[in-house]
Parts: structure tokens; C-alpha cells; sequence
């Protein structure tokens, strides 16, 4: 087939070549971009008297027929025409004639690529927020359900303290916060209209770049027509921010995949949101959680491959920059996917709050508040812990815990110890009394779910902006 | 030497283990910070009556003095106390006896390695936004001393419109304006209180962390006492927003690099800003031009490191997390580095434009331009790009360029040729004309001047704001 | 539908789970290995009296009977079966009834996956093989083409010491045959035999592996089978050769772009190995070079990708590990594809000896050979590499070159000069003069030659080897 | 200072380039290597006549005082002397006078560079191999201190089936096994002799490059000079081999955390191993297995950029590749203290052989071997699967596990059960009766430590091998 810039070249593409080189295979998925994008370029066009007002008529039709055409699956593309542009572009003369050929005055595919790409991305950024946002409603809602539930903390998976299991989901809440607001930041980047800046310097028709811009709902025009088709920043700034979420899912991953463990036995799955065994027919495996905590490493890679990809090539389009698109579209199904199906079974997961309680029993976990009940009378704390440290080696020769010993027991570590030390180290005490802002406590967590609400609010007013540049 | 935390250990550590888990090597480093910060902290405790006044002047004289001796080179850290809180506070209670045995009430190494990073990293914030200012102040004037300078501007490396030299430095400028933007990303992560999540649960003192907060100049405060131990974010989008701009970095450096060639010679480095051969007399490097162009590698190397470390945590701390400091602060160094040195060296290069311009003469960066021309005539795009690219085959194999033809010859390729042609396609026309928005025309590149100007007012209110906070 | 492993479970599987699980649309890759070793495992359970003749003979004549129907295109594969495996047994019951039910009796999805998957990396280690040897082949064929080319050798880009073309392209070759070397690495790791593991721990069952071993043609079996369903060095020593070779031939690209540039103009790609601009008609770009440079980033990213997913799992198999295959297979396609496209890009590509040739007129790529004619007259290295320095000082401000120097001027220099330095400094010499093993002159050039193809014969007794097990 | 290189400058370099350029704050580790190696250059260069017998007795006289003065701590090195070549050329010079200008005769740094790192590397890999060898000797070791110790077998950190705790720690001997052959692999790549290939063409003196490689027990010598000086792919070898080494360390060190918390409570570490807490007085952290862990992001962090700055290098030498070396031997210091503490550790782990039998008496782990044991009475194994994950179910509901169920509640779900069943599905039989090849039976275990003793056989002399070039 004949290439629509074929006119220097005295031999044809070598077939293998242009499967390698082409990208239909993948930027198809941008056809409704690419036709929103082609349609507002050519109003502009007539608008500007750059072509004819028949002709940008003429044009508008055979790309809505195509996008009609598209959607109903009637489009067979050709991977000899390279890419989504060039298909549409094709096909377009094909429907309407030589008129067709005037749709790319004034622009290039680099810019136009660029168009698409922004626009796809603005897309993903409102739904993926929309998604983000539900599964923050999850982990409340989650937090929610067990107001009650207290639940051993841990550092190095140690038992540190005992916290409230509403504390712990909210911490998750205020991460996925910061990747709300990270996303802000993608959408920034995003919303700049690449369009009018050529191949790489702008163009020579009197164009008018703010028409389009308003057109198709940006924010800004890029200043410059060298970064708007060299700058993939916004996917770069894209896969960071996906990173980072995918490292919060994979920590909370760890401890549902712990949580679900015999040892542990701390919650329940729903069987809809885990699979069993070949062979072994017990099994009821955390699939999900354990999915996701791997694609952790599919997105860090895409990251790591764009940085690569961008890493020393000269301004300003180089063909190393069609890597671009892969990853990015792996990334947001794979983003959209882990927190559909997290929010899901968030809500379908049943916390054993005996369980947990029962843990805590066994455990010195209250070891710090003894400390604590000693610095209370006076002593320094660098010796309190001391004196607790020796009642813990104690008690584990004796394979008792704290709570097992008697008054005397206690005085022989510190004179300090007086009949009032068991009430100040039971399980509730001890999460009750870390009322200091942003402790475990219940009147604290409860302070931390009203911000948290106050925090939906401002996003939804986002998620609003954001949807509607919807085309 | 004894532990602070020995008191249920039967058993000292391994020396090779006190070394391999020892931090003192590196977070020695934030000294400043971690007295600070004990500072804020004893004074918060002494007005919530926590501990009392004079414990409270005691400790705070002690740590004055800590401060001054590390500064005045007096201090040696000990590798078996592990690291910079445990080698302070040792050295405290031995200068102030049991009174400093106080400090640490209320607080857990957890939250105080996490204050004293983010203080840090705020520090550091302030400190790359003014280099990346500046840099942007370099690029700014490199522009500005060659106005009128004409270089061929490439896609693929090949040749293909003619460009203003300042445009191109132009796109430089708004990559790093882009960058500075992430950096107040960073900042807004970076700018939240965690001193008094203790451990990971809060703490049962009565203590008032927004009195720390406003001490230490700190805009929030950790809402959840888990997230504030267990966060990483900040560092890991100061290591996205460094990879991008070491990336940016990277492109310019290969583009000075290929400039430096005796192929392409557009550009002179300053002696100052080279280095020469062991072996080879005639040798003038482009050293820093390539070594900023590895560093970029080493830069994504700590960001996937970090992101790998992070990967599959359950809550809270953990000791994986120590290994966050080293990548970033080998990230703040070379990013440091890399910006002021190419501040200087921007303002050291000189720039050949005689040898650009006579580049241009012999090629076909004018063929959109000849395109464009045809299309203005009433010729569809499409259709003039193939009569061009028909007269570029044509040309080459007469080994002649597009003015060298006469108007009998333009006449083969299309009618629509006459003899205005070769006005229309001389290399300044071809610049001049790109006159939209963002374009390479002078009056687009002068305008551009002037946004990026006006940018910059902006910034350094940022600026100002980012320095307040300096201790 | 009702799951293969459902009697534990009282509710269905989310449909949502069910598409996120399922690992169909990509490891239906491996039919053909998944039927090959499942007729195995009948004809070993027979044999060793596990199931019955006719039950094997049932089994593998269904199974044979699915192989053809996948071949022919007449077979779809379901979601909600999961994966190959499940697909095959489900429709090979459906086929020949309960006796279906016993082909998994001794074996577990957990060494059933990794039979296939290491079977089909062997496979794919024999095409690669023969792909890579073939660009060996065709490099050699490019050097020969060109046996007297001269071209400047560079370091930091800059002109260093002429050299033989031969020499540089011969550079290729060594890389190429590392490359090759470590494939066998690969092979030698993926070359062992899991099934037998079961789910993790063995079979109860009186198998014998070593039977499934030799139909298989495995040259080793795991020892242990804990290691054998947990194990993905094969894929990740895999994806660490693939990264290293992608590297490679992101180096040679990135010559290939370079010399393709007017400013070089070194070679002429073939058109059929460039693509065009969609809006420059003049452009004639290197996108196949360029786009290998770019794609050498997303290998490098699955890489990182896999070694993040393995980092921190407990053995034995966790579901994470289902996402070592996308990387893997795309690594796969991608470094074929290079090969092929690379072998073919350098065989229709044209050197221009004339513009090399010329190009080293006007530099000073002679220098060193100035220097060491001093050392040979007397003067110590250090010494003469400064006099020489002095000598391009001096001919760069009076824009001559060293050859243009008389006789009188280069004795201003040293006394040591006399009339035999410009013919010690001609291109010619200094060329045929790096007479040292592995040096550029032309005698060592064939030297190498011949090396090589005597390395390519052990190479093909080794492909030969890899090819035999194709089933 | 004045530069070695200095002669064809004008300007001397900026100070603050020759820190950024420099490379002696690290490279001067390399000292013997540098030192060793120049020996046998001026060894090579009297014997072949290109300097007299007394320089090069003056050289080595004044290199071996050199030497000695570096191993006593009475040298200091010199930023401006940019890195440990041209610091040791210029004192090697102070010393003997003009005959030290002599050495550097026929020899560029890039390939002493080369030379010195192969060396380094070369005997780094004799290191490392010893430290592994001890490795797997202590895994070895602790697997035998345990020989009866039965423990439940995981997949998807789900209680699979029982296994010998010996079984799974020889899991990790395997893992290791295959470290110490790709390590071999590094040696291949790193035993290769780069001296003689001059700055990248050879040279034009009569050198001896077997001499050298002799004297300095290399294997092989480099065929192609500019490979020779480019050449990084040992590195590269050496990074993907500590990549995964330290991924097999982190899923060990997962499992020394899950064993180690309260839930597990499997294992005991020393007290030695651990360290605590600053607030919680009761905790003893498994911190060496958590750093090990994190540092495996390390590690896979310097792949990644050794990666990237190899990307897209036109050949021969670029400063880029002066990145290759911090990473290198940040990964070496890591890799051996890792390796070195893991032996440690395990050597002083305790296994709670009692608490691993007590859980299995809980769970589910002889589900397989029921339906085996149905399997071995007729049934299709998918159907014994179904049978027995219907008994589970019902154990579930009724809070029992399959022991507890009487002869009726067994033949409810199948009539294929006898009064055998129970004896067929104890812990012992499970774990006794998978006794194929490689399984987890006493018998079977036995066997793979035989064959891992006679593979360490076969180590030893590789390593024995490799120790000889220790200089």
C-alpha cells in the first residue's frame, strides 16, 4: 500500500519493517481522541480561511461517518498504514475525496499524536480519580464497620502496640489521599494543547491555536513548539504517580495476604475474591491480593522503561518516543483494574475482631504504656524502658506476660509499681490513652474520618473539573 | 557498648551486625535537623508540663552545645550506637546526666528519623529550586546573546525546519519550568509533621503537636500516626521528580555532545568546562556534558531502588526503611551538582552560528515550507507533500538543493510554481513565518521570552516561601 | 461454570476476579508445550502403573486431537477456565469423559506451568540463538564488504584515531558473541526438569521423573521440589541477557543514527529499512534503529519488572508469579524481532568510504602517532604527549591541520622532528601501524576475522545441540 | 595542579568540574590492581625493547615504594589529579624522575582502566564465591541440625502440605547453587585481558599483550581493541548476578520475618542478630533480615543504572562509563556483608521444631494425600479433588479437621473410604510418602543433600581455581 509520504522514496517499506514500526496494533485504542482532535482541527482551519468551510464540512462528515463506522466495527485497520492517524487520514479520502487531503494542513502527526495522547490521558486521570475516590469510600467504609476493633500494631512485624484496626485502614486512607492529590499534578502536566506546533516549529498557516484549545476543553497551549512534541513528561509524571499507588496496594496486598493466613487468621475473604487449588482441595488462596502486589513490578518496569526510552535523545520527535504509549496503556488497565477489584473486596473482606483481640492477650504489647506508668511517677524515660526491658525478659522466662504478674513481682523492678499499674496497661487503656492529634484513639480515629470526609468533599469538586471535558 | 534499648537482651550484638545496621555513616548528615528537632520537642514537652522547665534548659543547652561541637569538628560518631539520635542523646546524658535521659519521652525513633528526613528534604527543596532557577537564568541569557542565530532543527537527527537557536534553548526552559513545578510537588509531600506518632500509634503524654509544627515551620501535620511512620512518598516523588529532570538533563547533554562533534562543531565548551586525553595530545572532552548524561542513569537507579525497597511493606516501620537515605541523598548531591555545573557551563559555551547557518544552505529544511507554499496555491496538503517529496528525489540525484532549481524545473513538479517561489522558501522566511503561537518566528520566540520571565516572578515568591523555613 | 477446583468453595468466583485472574490471553502461547508434556505425564503414569493403558491412550489421543483443533483455530479458550491448563483438561474430559479426570492425578498446576514455561524458553533460546548468529554473520559480511574503509574512531565523540571500518563493526562481533555465550547460560538454566514437584512438596504417587525427563529431552531435573515450582532464575538470567544484548544494539543504533545524519553522512540506509514524514516531505528517517534504541528501554523494564515481583516472596509458589510471563513473552518477540530487523537493516545498508575518508583530512586523529614517533626518537611519553598538545594549540589558531605544518614549524615544537614525521602521520600509517593483537591495522583486522568464524563453528555445533529438542 | 593532558588548553579546568569529574574519591580503591598492573606493562615494555632495562627498574622500584606508602596511609590522593592512574603517574614521576613519563608509553587509561577493573572484579568474584560456598554450607548446616523437624509447606502463604524443614532449606541451597554457577559466568566475562588496546585502536609499539595477560594469570585477551576499552558487560554480568542472589536473600529473609513474629513464632533468632526498640521495650526486631531485604532495591537499583548509562553509547569510550564503578563496588560491599551476616544468622537461628508440629495438627495440609488416597482406589483424580474439598467445607462449618472425622462422616462423601484412611492422611505419612525424585520424604531429602555435597566438591576446585590469581 502506498504511503501517504512516500513521495521521496524509490523503494518500498520492507513488510517486516513496517510491522515493526507500525503502532495500530495499539494506538487504535486513541481513535476517538485522534477523530475529536482532527474535527476541531479543521473548524479552525475553516474558521482561520486556511480551507474552505465546504471542505471543513466535508471533512467533519467522513470523520463522524468513521467514528460511527469504528464504534460499530467496521473498520478493518492496516498495519501498512502505520499508525491511528494515518488510518483515519486514508480512510477519510477514501469517503469524501481530495478534500481529505487538506486535514493535515497545518499539522503534523508529531503534534498530533501529542493532541491525542494528552487527551487520553485527561480521560484516564478523571476516571482513575473516580475510581481512587471510591476505593477511599471502601477503606471508610471498611474502617467503619468495626469502630470497635482493636488489633495488634506492629513495626518489623513485631507486636508494637495494640491499635485500633479502624487506625490502621485509615492510614491507608490518608496514602491513597496523597495519590489523589499526585494525580492533581498528572492532570496539570496533561492539559496543555500540543496542537499548531508542526513537526517541530510551528507552522506557517495562520492558525489559531486557542480556538482549538477551547475546543477540546484545555487549560493551556504549549509555549513552545519543540517541547510540545518532544515533552512525554506527563506520562513520565503518569507512571510515577502510578508507582507509588501500586506500592501502597502492594503493602496493603502483604498484610491482607498475612491477614489471610492461618497464623494470622485475622480476616475473611469472600470466595468470589479468591480461587483454590489444582491439586490441593483445601485451598483458598488470597489470589487477588497476591495479583496485584505482583503487577506492583509490571508498573515500576513501564516506569523504568520510559525513563529509559527518554534518557539522552536530542530534540526534538525521536521514533524512540512511539515507546511511549505500551506501557502507559498497560499501566492504566492494570491501575484501573487493581482499584476496582481492591474497593470490591475491601467491601467483601470479614475482620475476625475476636481474633485479633484475642492476640493481644498473649502478647507485650502494653510493654511501652509500662514505661509510660513509670516516667508518669518520675523516672526518666531512658531508664523506665530499661526497667520494663528487664520485666519482659522476666516474664519470658517464666512464660508469663506482663499482665500476669503480681504487685510484688513489679516492685521488685521498680519501687515506682503500685496497685494502679494493671489498670494502666489493659489492652483498652492503652488505645484509648494515645489521644495525642493523629494517635489510635477512639476520639482521635473518629477526628480522622471527619477530616477525611472534608478531604472528599474538595476531591469530588476535582473529580467534577475533571469530568468534564468528557468529549 | 551498651544499648539504649538493651534491657530485654540477653546478648550483646554482632559487630559485623552493629555495623551492617548502623545508619550513623550516613544520616550523621541531618544533624542539624535531629537537634532541631529534640529542641522542639523538649520545649513542647516542658509547656505541656511533660517534663519540667529546668530539665526542659538543661537539655536544650545540652543539645546547643552537641550542635556546636559537631560543627566545630569535636564529635565523633559511634558506629555502635547506631545512628544520629542514639549518638546525640548518648552524648546528651553524658553531658547532662539523668535530665537527658528525658528527651525521649513521648517519642519514638520512628517519628524523629521521620521529622528530621522530612526537614531535611524541605531544606533540600529549597535549595534545588534556587539552582534549577538559576539554570533557568542560564538558559534564559544563552538565548539572549544569540538572537538571531538560525540552526537547522531536527526530528530523527535528520534535518527538517529551520529553527531559531534561542527557541531550541526555549523548549529547555519550559522542560525545567515544568520541573520546578514538581519540585513544589515535593515540597507539599515533604511539608507535614510527623513528631508525635511515636512508634506508630500516637503517644499517652499530653503533648501538642501543633506547637512542634509551628516551631519547626511545618504547613501540616500527619493526620494518622501509622502513615506518618511508615511514609515514604516524599522521597519517592523527590526521586521521580529528580529522574525527570536528570532526564531533561541527559537530552541536553547529548545534544551538546553532538553540537562538540567535528561533525556537526555548532558549539565551543569553555577549556575550563572539558578535559583532555592520557594518551591522545589533540583530545577536548565534553566531559561534563557526559558524565551528567550518566548520572541519569544512576539517579533512576536509586528511584527504582527506593520503589523496590518500599514494595510489599506491612505497616508500620520497618528496617527495609532505613535504606531510604542513602539513594536520596546521593540523588540531592548529584542533582546539586549537575545543576550548577551546567549553569556555568551554558554561560561558558560558545556558539558557532556561522557554521549553523552555512548547515542549512545544503538541505531540504525548507521542503514543508515549498509544501506549504503549494498548499496556499489551492493544492491539498497531502498532494503537495508528494510533489515535493518528488522534487527532493530529484534533486538528490542531481546532487542539487531545492533553491538551486531553476523555475523551468520547479514548473515540472507543479504548475502552480512561479517566480515567487524562491522567496518563499529562503531560510530566514522559513523561520519568520512560522509565526504561530509557539512557533520559531522571532516575535513568537520574543513572546515566549516574556511569559518565561513572568514565570520566574512567580517562582521566586516560591522561592522565598521555601527559604523561610531554614533554620 | 463450575472451577476445576470449586468443592471447598459456596460461592462463584466475581466475574471481575475471574478476568483479572486469569492468565488465558497470554499463556495460550504455550499449547504446544502444555499438550507435549501432558502426553508425557500419561505415558509416564502408565508406564509406571498409575493409570491404565487404556486410559493413557484415551488420554493422549484427546489430547492430540485438541493440539490439531488449537492448530486449525478451532478451539476457544475461556477466561473463567483460568489458564492453558485448566482450558485443555476441561475440553479433553468433555472429549473422552472421566477418564480426563486422571491425567492430573501426580501433578499440580504449580510444576505444571513451570514444565511449559521452561520448555518454551528452551525453544525460544534455540531461535534467538539462530537469529543472533545470523546478525554475527551478517556483521562480518558488512566488514567484508568494506575491507579498506577508513573512518575516524571516536571517544566522547570526539575524533580520536582513524581506524578500519572493519575494526569497529568487528567491535559488534565480540559483543554479539558474549551475548551468545550467555544465551547458553540461560539455556543451561532453564534445561532442567520441574514436573514430579507437585504442588510444592512431591507426589505420594510411585512416578518416575527421570521417564518424563528423556521424552522431554531435559538434560537435568530439580532436586528439590520446593525449588522447582518456586524457581524463575531461567527468566529473569533470560531477561539479564536480553537487557545486555538490547544493549548492544542500542549502541550500534545509536551510530547508525548518527552516521545517518547529513552531518555525518557516514551510510545510506536502504529505503526500505526508513520511513518518511507526514509532513516533511524531505525526511528520510532511521525509525528502525531508533525505534530498537527505544525499545531497549522496555526490556530493561521488564527486567526490573520481574526482579521486583520475585523480591520478598515466601516459597513456595504465590500467585505474583504469574506475571513472570507477559515481560518474558514480549522480551521475546522484542529481541527477535531486532535480530531480524537488524541482520536485514545492515546487510542493505551502504558505507560511504569517500565521505570517511575525507572527513579525516581536516582533524587531528593523528596525534597520537605524532607522539609516539617522539617516544620512538627518545623523549618520554609524558613529555612527548605535551609537545604534541602544544603542536594542535598551535594549528588551531592558525586553523591548519598537523600535516600542513613544514618542516620548520614542527621543529619550533622539538628538535627531534625531522623529514620522516609526515609520512608517520599519514591516515594510512597510522592505521596499519596498530599492529597489535587485537589492534586496527589490517592484518590484525583479519586476525580477528578468523577468530571469529572459528568461534561462529562452535557456535553452530551448540545451536545444533539447542535445536534437537524441538518438539 | 597542571594536568597530564594539559597541553593543547588554554584554561585551566574549573575546580568545581574536577570534583564533579574527578573519580579518585572511589576509584582509588583500585590501588594493587593499578599498581600490579602497570608492573607488568613495564615489565612487557623492556622485554620487547620499547624501554630500557634500567627505566623499568626505576618504574617498578618506584611503583612497588608507591605501594607500600598507600598501604601504610602516607599517600594522599588529588582531586585535581581527577583519579588513582594519573595520581599514581604523577608521584610515580616525583620519585624517579622523567623515566616515569616512560611508562605510560603504548598504553592509554582507558584500557588501564579496563585492566584494573577486570582485575578487581576477577578477584572479587574469588570473595564472593568463598563467602557463598560458606553459605550454603551453613544452610547445609542448619537443614541437618533439624533432620526430623516437620513444618507446614506454603504456597500462596496458605498452609499447602507438610514438609520437612530440612526439605525446604535445601530449597535455598539449590537457589544458591545456581548463584555460584552464574558467578562463573561473571568470571568468564571478567577473566579478559583489555591492556594493549590503547585509547581504542592498539598501538603503534611492538607490545606483548600474552606477557602480559601471563603475568597477571588471565585467561583470555580481548580480540578487538575497541571492545576492549567499551566493554562493560562484565559489570553488567555481575549486577544481574547480585540482582538475583540478594532476590533469593529477600524471599529468605521474608520468611526469617513471617517465622520470627508471634503468629509463626518457628524460629528463634540470636539475640546477637537483633536489635530493639527505642520506645517499646519488649521488642527484638529481626532487623539483618530486613536490611537484607531492603537492600536488595539497592541492588537491582545499580543494575538499573549500569543499564541505562550503557544505553544508546556510540563506541569507543564515553566519561558516561565512569559510572560504571560506584555502583559496582556498592554492590560488592553489599553482597558480601549480606552473605556473610546470612551465614551467621542462620548458624544462630533455633527452630521451634514444636510449635511447627503443633500447627499442623490444625490445618488442612493432608487434603492431597485424601484424595490420593481415593485416586489410589479407583477414582479420577478431579473427582477425588471434589470429593475431598466437599469434606473440607464440611469441616469448616463444623470446626473440625479431616482427623476428626469418624468413619460415617467419611463415607457421607465418598464409599470408597475405609478403616485406613486415618493412617493414610498423619502428618508422618503425608510427609513420608512423597518420596519421588526431589520430594520432601526423609529418603528424598537425603538424597539432594548427597548431591549438593558433591556439587560443593565441584565448587571447591573452581574456587580453588579462583584464588590463584590473587596477586
Amino acid at each position: 500500500m502506498s504511503k501517504l509520504w512516500g513521495g521521496r522514496f524509490a523503494k518500498n517499506t520492507d513488510v517486516m519493517v513496517e510491522e515493526f514500526t507500525s503502532s495500530i496494533s495499539f494506538d487504535s485504542r486513541m481513535y476517538r481522541q485522534d477523530i475529536a482532535g482532527s474535527i476541531a482541527h479543521a473548524n479552525m482551519l475553516a474558521k482561520c480561511g486556511i480551507i474552505s468551510q465546504e471542505d471543513a464540512k466535508l471533512i467533519i462528515g467522513g470523520l463522524t461517518g468513521i467514528l460511527a463506522d469504528i464504534e460499530a466495527g467496521n473498520f478493518s485497520f492496516e498495519v501498512s498504514l502505520e499508525d491511528i492517524h494515518m488510518n483515519i487520514e486514508k480512510r477519510l479520502t477514501e469517503r469524501i475525496g481530495p478534500a481529505g487531503g487538506r486535514l493535515h494542513t497545518a499539522r503534523s502527526r508529531n503534534d498530533q499524536v501529542a493532541l491525542d495522547t494528552h487527551m487520553y490521558v485527561r480521560e484516564q486521570v478523571a476516571e482513575i480519580g473516580t475510581l481512587l475516590f471510591d476505593l477511599e469510600q471502601a477503606v471508610l467504609d471498611t474502617a467503619h464497620r468495626y469502630p470497635e476493633t482493636i488489633m495488634p500494631g506492629y513495626t518489623h512485624l513485631q507486636r508494637a502496640q495494640p491499635i485500633l484496626f479502624a487506625h490502621h485502614m485509615m492510614a491507608y486512607f490518608f496514602m491513597f489521599e496523597r495519590d489523589f492529590r499526585r494525580l492533581g499534578g498528572v492532570w496539570e502536566s496533561a492539559d496543555i494543547m500540543p496542537l499548531g506546533a508542526g513537526a517541530l516549529a510551528g507552522t506557517t498557516f495562520p492558525i489559531d491555536r486557542e480556538l482549538v484549545a477551547n475546543d477540546l476543553k484545555f487549560g493551556r497551549i504549549y509555549e513552545n513548539s519543540i517541547d510540545a512534541v518532544s515533552d512525554r513528561d506527563y506520562i513520565l509524571e503518569f507512571l510515577s504517580f502510578a508507582s507509588i499507588l501500586m506500592m501502597h496496594l502492594s503493602r496493603l496486598s502483604e498484610e491482607i495476604i498475612l491477614w489471610s493466613s492461618t497464623e494470622f487468621s485475622f480476616i475473611e475473604l469472600d470466595d468470589a475474591h479468591c480461587t483454590g487449588s489444582s491439586i490441593m482441595p483445601q485451598k483458598k488462596n488470597p489470589d487477588v491480593a497476591e495479583l496485584v502486589r505482583g503487577k506492583t513490578g509490571r508498573v515500576f518496569g513501564h516506569l523504568m522503561a520510559m525513563l529509559t526510552v527518554a534518557k539522552g535523545l536530542p530534540l526534538a520527535y525521536n521514533k524512540d518516543l512511539q515507546e511511549d504509549k505500551e506501557g502507559l496503556f498497560d499501566t492504566i488497565d492494570t491501575v484501573k483494574f487493581s482499584l476496582t477489584v481492591y474497593a470490591a473486596m475491601l467491601r467483601g473482606m470479614k475482620v475476625n475482631s475476636g481474633t485479633m483481640r484475642q492476640a493481644l492477650k498473649t502478647d507485650f504489647s502494653n510493654a511501652t504504656d509500662m514505661a509510660d506508668y513509670l516516667v508518669k511517677k518520675g523516672l526518666p524515660f531512658r531508664q523506665a524502658h530499661e526497667v520494663v526491658g528487664k520485666c519482659v525478659a522476666y516474664c519470658l522466662g517464666e512464660q508469663k506476660t506482663l499482665t500476669d504478674l503480681t504487685l510484688e513481682e513489679f516492685k521488685q523492678f521498680s519501687p515506682l509499681f503500685d496497685d494502679t499499674i494493671l489498670d494502666a496497661i489493659t489492652i483498652e487503656t492503652c488505645v484509648s490513652a494515645r489521644n495525642s492529634l493523629g494517635g489510635t484513639s477512639p476520639a482521635q480515629v473518629g477526628q480522622a474520618v471527619t477530616v477525611a470526609k472534608s478531604i472528599m468533599e474538595k476531591q469530588q469538586k476535582r473529580l467534577d473539573m475533571y469530568t468534564k471535558i468528557k468529549l
